[in-house]
């Protein structure tokens, strides 16, 4: 059959259009062609399947080929391939032990995940992959699937000696560190790549803030360019192709919101071991909302993060930090990097909890040099912080990366939430402040977001703000101030 | 927007296409509505959205939809419509529960299942529910589940009275004893409207085997008629929607060959309750190569029927029947109907596991008959067939819902497989059996089939015929050979 090309996006499925009444195949044989090889010698592709009854879109002896299917086949319009009914992919009966409560072996996992990352999965059986493994995992299936995650994307390579890294496993709003620590470290002098996901369900993921300031859409060539020249980089790790089994599970543990341990571990590790980092600080808030809530769940991921890690060589210093509150002032882009750009300058009026959360956090990054004395971290930082030297070390990145010519600005539309008594404030709502700046805009709107004017702890009178909408769009602040009258994100005790 | 209908089939789910550049939406918002609501005050569906970039598809301010879609939705060509972004049903935080280990309330489940029935769920969401469920079901999640799936659809309504049935949780090829028991229960005056599915992984279902005799595919009136006059019925229970649930529930349990006691359990006895069935005889095979394969695990799921359906007021009887190799000779639609009426004839050639298997059920069910004196069901079924009043009940039967004027024909094209040395059949691998027929174009193919010319103990000279393949297409009948030398069906012990 020839290939045609349909000008039609079923991202993230492959989709394949068959003439109903093309005279290649019998009625009841497209009961069985829902998933259809299609190929030749030198590429071949599997597809969903769709029927089409008109032949202005289809010419009999035409596979249409949609615009995702097209482009993963890559072969010209018009090519000559061979279409057949898929057989389900072999590692499926793997998936299946495992729904059945079975064990995994290594080698088993990886053909898993080998078949994901070929696309030979529909969303369908990877959901099913995932909610099994949410049900039971034993550490070393965490371990193999972390491993075959990893082995399964490019892998970035360094001159020896440590490459440092810091991750935060996310849920706090506002919580920017990296973009202080990492300057922080360069001006140091160690080399920490840092490459980092945009927002997926936050308000915005330090790609996202960073992109305020500078380019992060970077080749990997040009990612080493900017490590060699400045030590450091703070870059958008979806274009280097890290891991991309994580980028497709993430596609399906969205929607169906899983978000265990062991996902989280598989998925931050193989990135981090993709990315060539030999030392890691990892960083887990604990608090009533976010996403680790007890001391004791935190040990337990503490625990699988040292099991993991330690099997794949990596060394690890895991912090738990506080998890109460949103951390800094702004929550979106444009308010997080100013917070950012005020602690580097030195600002007094920088949020001083930021300041402080940093500084500790590229402290123990700094302890991974081994020709800094032990427990000279902390002090380090500062006088790098205060020095100015971490400030001309985050213009330098900026600069390699590619400064903005425009900077985008904060959004006009504004909205005060104000306090409907006095007393102080007694607890702010992680995931609340999230959803209601998302609301308003953020990420995709660099300027919407939430401005915090009161943190927890802080007196008010009745009629105080305390929290400010910012939006691009009046759709936008009219949805997140819906959001905000319909559920209080802060409570006020008198 | 206006409608316009895509002569596009994306069985089972809804596609919706939009313009790229129709300027109704900005990019970014195409990424958040993987998931579209379209409709007016009147009628509304969800639909997956695929992008389309070609104008000659869609004009700016159409929405397209697909066959299924616009079929579902129901409103003409060109309607005015208002399209915005689907979001989640609110059951999928229950879904999302017991992934991580919930226990769901009755109320949980019901709403559940009945977004699912209202198509609001993907196949990936289905999936993740239903391998949730894999992984642990209390008992009362299943009775909630089965009660769920039985009120989501229709409802059949007798007359007062016993109304009895049997079914069979299948696994055993040529097992087609419901054809012999209903014109035996019949032929006593019980009445017994029995639906039966299609064949979904096996050769032949019941309503396969049943309309090479007759129509099977009757509505509900129809059916209603014919047990009416006839106190039976054997009939293709898709026809008339009892539990849809089952349905969709299946078409994602069958790729994901997700086969749980719990599952099977609701399945079955949602449908026998749509069904309006009073009085229920389940037969459970056991063997090494049946569903069930061993005792210990078909008195646990003896337990399950019996607490299920005592607390939805069925009376059940459970029998556990021999599962180890295939019932009566023919396998597929034209052999098993050929040994039905041959037993239904008292053809001494018929065989006899397949009548004696038939007549022990058939005096079960009797047993339901309050003035039937205990224990004297069986001997009972055994007059009403050797004396021909069941033969006489199933040509009523069948003249009732419409005989055939053709029947369909033995497939002429034949393959013998032979033993490669002498010696007795120890074993007969149901499962193969299965595939085989399959393989050769049953169901499809109602000729098709394998006839088995020797059964377990029978002895064997080399070179003598163990089964025959039959096949209507050389591709079938090459496919079924492959298979059969591939994987031994028959294993002969010297």
């Amino acid at each position: 059959m020839k290939i045609r090309r349909v000008a039609i996006d079923t991202h993230p499925e492959n989709t394949a259009f068959l003439l109903r009444a093309g005279g290649e195949f019998a009625p009841e044989q497209f009961q069985a062609m829902r998933k259809v090889a299609i190929g030749d010698c030198t590429a071949s592709i599997l597809a969903t399947l769709a029927i089409v009854d008109d032949e202005r879109l289809l010419a009999p002896g035409e596979i249409g080929l949609g615009e995702q299917a097209f482009r993963r086949l890559g072969l010209p319009d018009g090519a000559e391939v061979s279409v057949r009914q898929a057989p389900p992919p072999h590692s499926l009966e793997f998936v299946r032990r495992k729904i059945d409560g079975d064990t995994l072996e290594d080698a088993e996992i990886g053909e898993i995940i080998r078949d994901i990352v070929a696309y030979r999965y529909s969303p369908m059986e990877i959901g099913a992959f995932l909610v099994a493994c949410a049900g039971f995992m034993t550490t070393q299936e965490t371990l193999a699937l972390t491993r075959a995650m990893a082995d399964a994307g490019r892998r970035l390579h360094w001159p020896p000696g440590a490459i440092v890294d810091k991750h935060c496993i996310g849920g706090i709003p506002g919580n920017r560190t990296s973009m202080i620590v990492v300057p922080i470290v360069a001006a140091h002098g160690l080399v920490m790549p840092k490459t980092s996901s945009r927002a997926i369900t936050s308000p915005s993921g330090t790609a996202d803030t960073m992109e305020v300031l500078a380019s992060v859409d970077l080749s990997a060539a040009k990612l080493k360019a900017v490590v060699e020249r400045e030590h450091a980089v703070l870059a958008w790790g979806g274009r280097v192709n890290l891991s991309p089994a994580d980028d497709i599970l993430i596609s399906v543990e969205r929607p169906l919101r899983i978000d265990t341990f062991d996902q989280m571990v598989a998925s931050i590790l193989s990135k981090k071991l993709a990315a060539g980092s030999t030392h890691l600080l990892i960083d887990i808030p604990v608090g009533p909302t976010a996403k680790v809530r007890s001391q004791a769940e935190a040990v337990r991921l503490r625990k699988l993060f040292e099991y993991v890690g330690r099997k794949l060589g990596l060394i690890l210093d895991i912090v738990f930090t506080d998890g109460s509150q949103p951390v800094g002032r702004g929550v979106g882009p444009v308010l997080e990097a100013r917070d950012v750009m005020a602690v580097l300058r030195n600002d007094p009026a920088a949020p001083a909890d930021l300041r402080e959360r940093a500084l500790m956090l590229a402290g123990r990054v700094l302890e991974f040099d081994p020709d800094l004395e032990g427990g000279a971290g902390l002090a380090r930082a500062r006088v790098l912080l205060e020095s100015g030297a971490a400030l001309a070390a985050m213009e330098r990145i900026i600069d390699a990366q590619g400064r903005r010519a425009v900077a985008p600005e904060l959004g006009a539309l504004e909205y005060d939430v104000r306090a409907d008594q006095r007393g102080s404030v007694a607890a702010i709502d992680c995931h609340l402040i999230a959803r209601i700046a998302r609301a308003a805009g953020a990420p995709m709107d660099k300027g919407a977001g939430i401005d915090l004017l009161r943190k927890v702890g802080d007196r008010v009178l009745q009629g105080d703000v305390l929290f400010r909408i910012h939006a691009e769009s009046a759709a936008g602040l009219a949805f997140a101030r819906e959001l905000a009258a319909a559920s209080p994100a802060y409570s006020v005790a008198t």
